[in-house]
């Protein structure tokens, strides 16, 4: 029997294929990983989907908004900016259908500047997922751009201290392939 | 085989006996048979715990810390005061130990005199809690004080949509009573 | 002697038009005329700004930012999505330098679509605008959907009761226009 | 002409003669003497209010109550507990009738263990402040306990940038003594 988990990632760094977006992608592998499953992972780069308009052309958005429903787990990853998230993962949220993330597991990871900053995105943003439905079990990676080089030790003592609980959160209504097999 | 599920709830109206106490209190039970075990329930009400100054005497702090440490769930209740939680809920959280309520799953119930301030104890109340240790895995009871004549009805509708996360959450690391046997 | 007043309202509704625009541009008509000066105001539609991307082409960008500097006074307007403020709105904060708006007094003004959710935009955006360096002398204008058509009223109220703390604030600093004459 | 200014600190330090309460102190003298008057200052350490009790016995909250109305400026000390402000602190402030504040210029100051937690109480307390209708017109103080030991200097600078538009704020309605003779 093969646990079929999917992960997705999305990303609220203005700047193109941005530390924030390799971070939040090396968070979901290390859930991925953590949990025993097969992952399946996508990533979505806001700084792309929105690179010709806040009107992403294309069907871009119906596209990600796809990759998301498809997923059990969202990683969502934004550097922290004038005091909190920033506008470009906010604009994405909004444009979300009400309850667009119910029976999703959110965990978040923030990126600061400064010591002061380190923990007022999660504290922000937090809220805003839960307004969408998303189930936040477990405590947010939240991380100084000092810390990014030991990114490895950070994510297993994360994953550590963080995995049981989201392990049991998702296996609360996990869809299993093959159980019929 | 037997599960034996133990539920604190604190609540922070400086007023003995309030209505946020019968809320919360009613909310503990709706969890424990939802979840389908033999719940025991206790409950700390803050007003008594404070009646004679901001240390209680007689132990009765440690005896609270006691109660809450032995229970997996707590049922956090406060009415909205000056747009947030009480400071009396927070002056025994300010007196608990760093991460006290690790291992403890939390349910926040929050009562509003008026509809703009029915999220606002929620929304800052959570951090607080996080800061400590608690896993916040479902959504907090907000209601206003014009709803508390239905209480059952809304318990019922807030128990259908989150006992199935509560209870995966619980799953995690919950001991089982007779297990040995 | 002619007091030069200049106001600018800055409107992040992703709707071009909105009524988010008017209800701000309201706004800074009713402090302009509270004052008792001769007001210029500009006007800052960001669903215009970023109709081609979230880098806006041809200077329009920087243009936006000489007239928020040019001015005393910036009104800035929101309605209230999925719990906060727009993304939209943040985008362009995002996009400030540090301190952008230090000497600038704002004043916020948001649009919910329910009581509940009436002061969740201005309780997380006042910090961002005082990071950028703003002040914020008086309590946002918040108002929901359904208080719109009575605007002039809700204005009328408002500007009662704080329009001279905002003078007194005014008072500091300004540059008087013919003084020399 | 003597400008009468009455200050008020208030802190919410559960230790008595605590550093948070010396710290406030010493903000409400350098803006005494920052704007130029015969400040007269009143010191209420809540940590004395409610050693009794958190109803305090003998009149001593009215009395509170009466020096904060007595005043044009309160100063608002607390530590950072639990991510936040104090328990001690809201629990008075929960206690004040509906605008309490209405009238009055508040300034807090906050003294934080560690970098991360140094904006938290800021962020949650200034809401709290304004529900009580009192005026924000300059940023905090916000201290990590580090820094006490160069507490003058902080002090200079924060005066040095915020007395200008803290003496505007507090122009707007001052009462002169001696204005009749």
């Amino acid at each position: 029997m093969t646990h079929d988990l999917a992960l997705t990632t999305v990303v609220g760094n203005p700047k193109r294929l941005s530390r924030t977006l390799t971070t939040a992608e090396a968070l979901a592998a290390a859930i991925g990983a953590g949990v025993g499953t097969e992952p399946r992972t996508t990533s979505i780069d806001l700084a792309e989907l929105y690179l010709d308009g806040i009107e992403p052309p294309h069907g871009g958005f119906e596209h990600a908004v796809g990759q998301i429903r498809a997923g059990r787990v969202l990683v969502v990853g934004t550097p922290v900016y004038k005091a909190s998230y920033t506008g470009l993962l906010k604009l994405f949220l909004d444009q979300l259908p009400p309850h667009a993330l119910e029976g999703v597991v959110a965990v978040p990871v923030t990126v600061a500047a400064s010591a002061e900053h380190r923990l007022l995105a999660d504290l922000h943003l937090r809220p805003v997922l839960a307004e969408l439905g998303a189930s936040l079990p477990v405590p947010s990676l939240t991380l100084r751009e000092s810390e990014l080089p030991d990114l490895p030790e950070h994510l297993r003592v994360w994953a550590e201290a963080h995995t049981p609980a989201l392990e049991a959160a998702l296996a609360f209504g996990r869809k299993t392939v093959g159980a019929a097999a």
